[in-house]
């Protein structure tokens, strides 16, 4: 019998509790501030957008360990734990030495790591009586997790898309709606914030920073509804945990415990679930466990079009184009940036979250380009050994883990890498098609 | 801790045999013929067109367990076992006693059962030496698989694609090119058969039986090229037997054992794999194990439209359009039979493989006919609480799953009902959207 592939938990494993890793951070993130004060926003402030219980995650800087409703819980047993998988076909390929696995998002029926934070945002609304739900989705995994997730718990569901990203893969729309949700191309005619930016410029292609902004003026126009955010804020990460508290197990399953994680990197909530559990030993002085004497190499894979981790500016800005979000302390590109049409939707975004920025700033962390034409002949040869298509997004997390082992080939390091599959690609077939074509390019981030 | 949702076999548990339930048929399927001469075909006939193994294996009556070859086992190992579920959310939406299970065959990274013959069909085409290897498909499940499994052993790979369902999912053939197959329309001008359909019919919209004749054609004509097929023979319903004999032993990790086994009906490949593992207790006389006392209710679900089971008649009859194949014993709706574009392309096929024929003269299991608009309702239904959405293909499963579970809320029954969910619906959104905008119809199956 050959080793293992892959590693699965018993549901009697699976975490109870998330990571909040706010509380074990020495130096905190700084606050997010009112834009019309300068005075950092309440829990009270926050829950006029988002449901009170993420508002007050968002701010908890005590808990390191915040219980997982039973319900979420029972929910998340529908697909978790996802597979570890350890890719043996891609390391024969490279012929690296390097031991590659990765932690198999995609298999969750959404498609996407979305879920893990639409099913506890859906279900806070519910309990707290909220009936509507509002969001914003690039490439449409993080409204495809909302649409179903509010539909479990009966809540109506709204969704911005990207006009671009709608119109690259049109079928993400159609699972919306077939969980019942509606759908409206971003930016629009129906919101103020909309109008502005069509009235600007009438061919603005859409980005998560417009969205943003529709859906947060829907949600604050609009009786008994609330905003839900799938990237970029701290509560978000921390629903996320549930993925890098299961490979942590995982990991020890088989034997092993990885010298680098890598995640592609839109506003942080894919790289933060799969990081943060495994980095919360480097925080604490690595006294806490034996095995994490190792010191971890964390990557985040970010577009070269869209490089708010090696080229944006530390400081304080919105999180949408319009200026209705609080003031976040990130890395950023600009909140009126414009991302390039590249085919990784959710990588369109010109801000890293909060707690990512601070762990960037102090050096827990590093950040790397990846140009588009890279991202896919990495994700081809993926598809082309293990079998699975990636999502676009993912294909950058997959380009960086090749980057580490081909070097491992040349310097013979035996590493273990650990990447996050964060979702499959069989949306994205026009991206795939493009590439194939040699359609697609390299664009670069300024104009 | 809420009852369990999802049993997964650990890999050493996973089956290393599989089941061929022909040997342990009191009345074995009637022969294979050679249509000139009328004589049953010999394995050497059937090896001009399969690789010998599986023309082996299709002619066998002797050996019930059939050594899984090393190699295929760790394939199998990307993505098996698959999960077995229970559908709670579904029994709580239909208010139904019954106990619901699925085998969910969708999580492969192919997206369907489909792969679990396309590997070990082309690790013997491998095996003996064969360079490239052809098929017909109709949704693009097969074709998928296919195009992955050869890229993985090194063959080149040549799909025909029936045109409608080309059409209906183009995403299909952008998957297959990504693995690296080429693909062809079909009824195509690129063959004998292909040229002879369109001149009679320019306008044919292709069937499972136009590509097959096309694909054989390539194959005979091409030097060292084998044909593979996804369904219909006995080989393949031999390789798709891991998942009954995977679900029987995740039935008893639930501590349970069906009343009724579902799968939806093509060819038959589907339900052979989910079934004869269940079947085969029967078949002795139900003698060899304790648990088998139940008779078990064999359904198999075809489209209203294409109804060879409960309308077809058990004949000899070409398994393809051009009558290139052997003459099979089956139910049949004649091989001449053009079935309505509905969007459950892998249903529409005019014959019943020779197994499953023989064991429906025998009784030993039933077909039962869904209109499409009540396939694509339960998909929904499924969809929306199972959070997955289904193939149109395997939405006639859930259809007849729900009739069966609302059946068993007017007796009060707390039946056990075990259900194939053969591949999920991702890559044919624009049927739900069809749907779901009111476009679809019931078409019947004569003109």
């Amino acid at each position: 019998m050959s080793k293992q592939k892959r590693f699965i938990l018993a549901e009697d494993e699976l975490p109870r509790q998330w990571y909040n890793i706010q509380a074990d951070m020495e130096n905190k993130p700084m606050p997010l501030l009112n834009p019309a004060t300068r005075e950092p926003v309440s829990v009270d402030d926050l829950s006029h957008i988002f449901a009170t219980e993420c508002a007050r995650q968002e701010l908890d800087m005590e808990h390191a360990w915040i219980d997982i409703p039973e319900e979420v819980q029972n929910r998340y047993r529908f697909y978790r734990s996802t597979p570890l998988v350890r890719a043996y076909a891609l390391e024969e390929a490279l012929g690296t030495p390097a031991h590659i696995y990765f932690k198999n998002e995609s298999v969750n029926p959404l498609g996407s790591h979305k879920l893990n934070s639409a099913i506890p945002q859906c279900f806070y609304c519910h309990e707290e009586g909220v009936k509507n739900v509002t969001t914003e989705t690039g490439a449409g995994q993080w409204g495809a997790a909302l649409s179903y997730a509010a539909k479990t718990f009966g809540l109506e569901c709204a969704v911005y898309q990207v006009k671009i990203s709608m119109q690259q893969k049109p079928y993400r729309s159609s699972i919306m709606r077939t969980f019942g949700a509606t759908v409206t191309g971003s930016p629009s005619m129906s919101t103020r914030a909309g109008k502005d930016i069509i009235t600007a410029d009438p061919n603005h292609p859409g980005s998560l920073g417009t969205a943003i902004s529709e859906a947060l003026e829907l949600a604050t126009t609009t009786p008994n509804c609330k905003y839900t955010l799938g990237s970029v804020m701290s509560h978000v990460s921390l629903h996320q945990t549930v993925i890098g508290l299961e490979a942590e197990k995982q990991m020890a399953m088989a034997g092993e415990y990885p010298d680098t994680v890598i995640a592609c990197f839109g506003g942080g909530s894919n790289f933060s679930g799969l990081a943060f559990p495994f980095m919360r030993h480097q925080l604490k002085g690595q006294s806490d466990k034996g095995q994490s004497t190792k010191q971890i190499d964390f990557i985040a894979a970010e577009p070269a079009s869209c490089p708010k981790l090696t080229k944006g500016k530390f400081e304080y800005d919105f999180g949408d184009s319009a200026g209705y979000t609080p003031l976040l302390p990130m890395f950023t590109l600009g909140h009126d940036f414009k991302p390039a049409n590249i085919h990784a939707g959710g990588l369109r975004y010109h801000g890293a979250g909060v707690i990512v920025s601070q762990l960037l700033k102090d050096g827990f962390m590093r950040g790397m380009d990846i140009p588009q034409l890279e991202s896919f002949d990495a994700g081809l040869l993926f598809a082309r050994t293990e079998g699975i298509i990636p999502a676009p997004e993912s294909c950058h997390a997959i380009a960086a883990t090749i980057r580490e082992a081909k070097r491992c080939k040349e310097t013979g390091e035996e590493k273990v890498i650990l990447f996050n599959l964060s979702g499959h690609g069989l949306i994205d077939m026009t991206a795939y098609d493009s590439f194939l074509n040699g359609d697609l390019v390299n664009p670069g981030w300024k104009e």
